[in-house]
């Protein structure tokens, strides 16, 4: 087990209704001004936001709203929320929606208070020094980013967008609001993709080269078994309470590091999925059932064990004893049935991505300059291989 | 799953030789003098304590230091090492030891800034309102105290030793520095009592009547398979770095709550046991052992099919559709087993407890004021029974 450090101070507060305890909270921290920030109309339609604006104000807090986040969020509105923010005074910031919401929040929270350009952070010029500091209330069980240290931000830049990761303690939500009843009505597509999203950040702490961290190991099963024995339940009953439940917690453990401590770690597909994100605008949970298989079916071979644990211990897979290597391809192959099962796109086409674009995406990789990826370190022939793996898989 | 708050800030720093960090960590938290807290003479003979000691001169911090912590805490060194450190005006507390020095710690910690008998928080008669605040060096994986919201104190009240726990979150640890190297000479009959405390912390979480948590019975099993794997190979290569690191991370991940959120817990096994901690002075983990089997007898009937659950889960057995209870009795018959192997007393004879006690225990219990427990709440009767199992057994 490598050295590690592990401090998520988050404070949850999870169950049905409490988005109505949102201004006691924020008072608790003694803070009176808050940026609310949001994406599109479904909370406000829901009545969500203005329960947690009526909470605050109950409390006496006072508070600003701008809405106007889209999936894979953009540079140009934080830019705004900053200076809003600033102009507002405020001393708080809180995000309501999913991961791009809750993004935005942690880049507009952290440019408030540091000087210059904060996408510096995102292109790893220097590191912030502080933040003004938000809490989450949470519409979306997929990012994980109400309980992370992690935010991902793109900004077009010469005619490209480039999706970029900041990975700060200062990106840490100081509370996060999780109420399963506001996902019920979550379409089956955004469940679907919100549920790759989860183990995908689980898959990336699996695929390991750090050996003997079983704690760690049993930790991602767990959740990857939760994961896939719970999403069908969802999609059958988007009404049941204790499904959505389920999942929405383990969104959270999927991505907060619970899963993920002591051992290096690989994030070369979601490297690779940025960059179809950024290039068609689809969603991340959707590029990632694209892109996984096609990583693992390239990375396999490194060691087949491991995909023969991942294949057992996750999909009940019989262990082959004599050739594992079957029971490792097994697993892949159980992995993208999964993902077809709950309507998630295999191949390029299926999200409008087109062979010929591959170059651009390498591109935007910036696979020229270093590789990407820790299990397998991939250089631009590998990630060019991998892209074409994903382009012409027939089911 | 039920409604839950989950808030566990504690910072770890996690790997070798990170005890030599302490000055910083206590220097970045802006506190100048620190009131060091441990047990025998161990963290002594090791070096750790002036380890410790050396680090913080080194980060400007002064200390003063107390040792005499007992196994089975003692409430009259508590009321000491308050007075010692309201002289001493210390603005930090650090536990260098196991369980019993972190939870004499948390007590000490909470009681310097409260004003009147800081056992009345154990009694449950009032609530802490502020903590001075506290960080630990860990030097046994056992009591998961060094990320728990708990502590357990025990004081003499009429010439009997009252075992309480008081729980709060000013008891959570504001860091914990883990070297998983200070372990290694641990003795294999305190090792194991430590995977035995670790397991029982689990199975309090997972014995409940509160339906479809799978993501929590998942991580419950899955810390509970890691403990199962990793313990007899830290018995068989105790300087074993790996299996000590995965030990120690299981201990913490089994009480932070991580393995508890959503729903009911149970804890009548730990209150059963306490009261041989009290009257015999044993450890902990050697009383679980004895405990934990007959209250599963006991209780199997009230829901079998979870006891299957277990057995099929943590010990790989394979599940009996016709007969679950076959199932099920043969997880219990498989925990006796584990703990035997791994050199744990069974029953009464083998830590010296005497059946002609019982009446004292259950007089301690308290059980003729209130029931125990939730899974299967528990009488007087109940109580006896149990106790009784846990006399009579024989291998």
């Amino acid at each position: 087990m490598e050295n590690f450090e592990f401090h998520r101070p988050t404070a949850y507060y999870f169950g049905a209704g409490r988005e109505n305890e949102a201004g006691n909270i924020v008072r608790a921290l003694n803070k009176h001004k808050v940026l609310i920030v949001f994406g599109g109309s479904s909370c406000v339609k829901s009545g969500l936001l203005s329960r947690v604006q009526q909470s605050l104000a109950s409390a006496g807090i006072a508070y600003v709203t701008k809405g106007g986040v889209v999936p894979n969020p953009r540079a140009d509105l934080v830019y705004e929320l900053i200076d809003y923010g600033r102009r507002e005074q405020v001393d708080f910031v809180v995000a309501v929606g999913g991961g791009s919401v809750i993004d935005t929040a942690k880049a507009t929270a952290i440019g408030i208070v540091n000087d210059g350009d904060f996408f510096d952070f995102f292109l790893k010029k220097r590191q912030p020094q502080d933040t003004l500091g938000l809490g989450v209330v949470l519409t979306i069980p997929a990012a994980g980013s109400e309980g992370s240290s992690s935010a991902v931000i793109q900004k077009e830049i010469d005619g490209h967008f480039y999706k970029c990761g900041l990975s700060s303690c200062f990106n840490v939500p100081t509370f996060a609001i999780m109420n399963p009843e506001v996902t019920k009505t979550l379409p089956p597509y955004q469940t679907a993709c919100g549920a790759v999203d989860m183990m995908a950040h689980v898959m990336e702490r699996y695929f390991t080269n750090t050996p003997d961290v079983s704690i760690t190991d049993r930790l991602c099963e767990a959740v990857l078994c939760s994961i896939v024995e719970t999403v069908p339940r969802v999609l059958r009953e988007p009404d049941n309470y204790e499904a959505r439940a389920n999942i929405m917690w383990a969104g959270t453990l999927a991505h907060n590091d619970t899963c993920g401590v002591g051992r290096e770690q690989d994030w070369a597909t979601h490297a690779l999925e940025h960059q179809l994100s950024a290039i068609y605008d689809i969603a991340h949970g959707a590029g990632l059932a694209v892109m996984f298989p096609a990583w693992m079916e390239y990375t396999m071979a490194h060691n087949p064990m491991r995909f023969a644990q991942f294949a057992t211990r996750v999909f009940g897979i019989s262990m082959d004893f004599e050739e594992p290597k079957r029971t490792a391809k097994a697993g892949i192959i159980a992995l993208r049935n999964f993902f077809k099962s709950i309507g998630m796109p295999q191949n390029f086409a299926d999200i409008g991505a087109r062979e010929e674009d591959i170059p651009q995406m390498l591109k935007l990789l910036g696979v020229d300059q270093h590789t990407i990826g820790h299990f397998v370190p991939l250089n631009r022939d590998d990630c060019e291989a991998i892209y074409k793996i994903a382009a012409r898989y027939q089911g």
